[in-house]
């Protein structure tokens, strides 16, 4: 397969310059390739709220079904942000798309790059080589379970729930991902407190006798917090529910030293996302300063989704090139900063 | 009053050595200060289990009840470490020690000391200066909702609950603090997602207005990860729930460089325990290698409890006494390094 349809939701702040790199990318691979990307954009979040009232459209969402992958920008705008009651927000189109689309596994890639090591607020001696691969369940648990308010009383639960079907998939992918790597997977988990914790673990251990080679490790999240700091490297692939995923991923894009650099793809069995893992940054938008790259990586992953492992690879490779080269946005380097559209276009000429 | 009843739970592991540094302590301050401690040993943990097949015997709870405050060392052994399946578990011991004392409160202090900032994974300049406290709401939440497993099926699910009346009091404890400190209170939690968190935020805002003088912010959880690593110095007072509480703070111990010195106070209406961070720490046991500072510092955090203000401060000036001048254990000085009982010894001939 050759020819490719891709939604793309750009969403809001920052996210429209990066999501326009990463075409600018994908128009260079379809040259370079001969692949030819078909793209249609779909609204989302504060934007989609704005314009229709709703932060996930069905317009958008029958656009991504439709497709074999979706790029997706950022959400989140000054508007919701400071008015946490608003009843309509955007973060409820990103939830649903991903209930939608049931796209299980949040899969976060962190390797630090030796001339930005110095930008991490850990030493260099301790990220050093770091390079961790984070799976995180991301359709189930309190996100997705009922929620209940009681004004009045001033009373409100969430419940946390899974089941087998929602455990084992996303365990499979992470062993896979191991078997591929350093042979090492660690679930984080609260499993001396909380009974979701203890089926993740029974399951985890039911499935790791189909992957004898691979070493399977326990981690409560308070200590993994720790951890993932006093010493990131003793990690290599990290498996976990929805709620400690989001912490634990989040905590551990410090080790980079730039949250401008991290990817991420979330995956189903029909369709999947890729994102980059910064937020909407609506204090740098329409400046041209935002750093593309994550968004960039992120649509390196969704060519490795598309099997195009060649392209994958370029990609990857032109992006090591304007990093080493320092060809990069002022968050990396504040003494010659290049523009958002200069280093996507530095990186799409090398390809 | 000058005439006290301690109830002191050594527990597992280190705890019994630590412990008795702090009972060394308490003695020297009796004599100084011309106060009575009375002191009550009660089993806990995997060695109560040991003993009586109860994590936390009758026995033990009745004489913390009738106890002005609770020393507590640490809970855990490899014998369940190594068995998460075991029914019966040390942390049970724990867990209902809270709930049955009512200590809503967790306390915990960070600052760093100049002479350690060395051992940190973490930048000078990122935690120079850096001095936050972090209130833990710690009976309610998701530690103590309802939980259910069906193991035939696998499914399980856990239920985060909180009402005003476990939220209210722990949120005006937090703003008191912040009125002593430098006036910035931020509620950590995820009210994007979660109803319980809503509801947090909801009570931080009405109580707010009682405490015009103090800012109140909110955090993501997930940003709060990030931004403790990031910049610690923004911090002041922290609030949050349960779980929240249990991972932040634990990420939090890092910034020090030494979680051997950091202390915890759990604070009730009616009683107060104070525990090391640290945990039972069972490779070290027996050794005289444990560093006695936490333990030494939560006794610091007890006589401040007891009013006896003049005692707290005498021991706290010891403590930086010891540290500034290296008189500390081998985690923290591996060159010239002194005994568990040297450095307790040390502090108490100061004081
Ligand atoms: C915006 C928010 C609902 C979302 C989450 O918590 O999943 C975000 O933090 C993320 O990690 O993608
Ligand atoms: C031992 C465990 C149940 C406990 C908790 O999660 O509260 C511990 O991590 C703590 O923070 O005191």
């Amino acid at each position: 397969k050759t020819d490719f349809k891709i939604a793309v939701l750009p969403g809001d702040g920052i996210g429209p310059e990066v999501v326009n790199e990463s075409i600018k990318i994908l128009d260079a691979i379809a040259e370079a390739f001969h692949y030819k990307f078909e793209f249609k954009y779909g609204l989302v979040g504060a934007e989609a709220i704005f314009k229709t009232g709703n932060p996930l459209p069905d317009e958008t969402l029958e656009i991504c079904k439709e497709s074999d992958a979706v790029l997706f920008g950022a959400i989140g705008d000054p508007a919701f942000d400071n008015n946490p009651d608003a009843k309509v927000r955007p973060e409820q189109g990103l939830l649903k798309l991903r209930k939608e689309l049931g796209l299980f596994a949040n899969i976060r890639p962190l390797k630090t790059y030796n001339s930005l090591i110095e930008k991490s607020p850990l030493k260099k001696e301790i990220i050093e080589g770091t390079d961790i691969q984070i799976f995180r369940e991301l359709v189930s648990g309190i996100y997705f379970g009922e929620k209940f308010t009681d004004e009045e009383v001033g009373y409100a639960y969430d419940i946390c729930k899974y089941n087998r079907d929602e455990i084992a998939p996303i365990v499979h992918m992470a062993f896979q991902e191991a078997q591929k790597r350093r042979k090492k997977l660690t679930l984080i988990d609260k499993a001396n407190v909380l009974d979701t914790s203890r089926l993740w673990r029974k399951i985890c251990k039911e499935i790791a006798t189909e992957y004898p080679d691979v070493e399977l490790g326990f981690m409560f999240v308070d200590n993994a917090a720790m951890q993932l700091i006093l010493n990131p490297k003793q990690f290599d692939v990290i498996v976990t529910e929805n709620m400690f995923g989001d912490i634990i991923s989040d905590e551990a894009s410090v080790i980079g030293g730039s949250i401008g650099l991290l990817p991420s793809a979330s995956i189903g069995n029909e369709n999947a996302m890729f994102e980059p893992i910064h937020g909407s940054y609506p204090q740098a938008k329409g400046k041209g300063i935002a750093n593309p790259i994550a968004s960039i990586l992120s649509t390196a992953m969704m060519l490795d989704y598309l099997k195009l492992d060649h392209a994958a690879e370029k990609l990857k490779e032109s992006v090591e090139h304007a990093i080493e080269n320092k060809y990069v946005t002022i968050d990396l380097n504040a003494e010659q900063p290049y523009s958002t559209d200069e280093v996507g276009s530095f990186i799409a000429d090398y390809i």
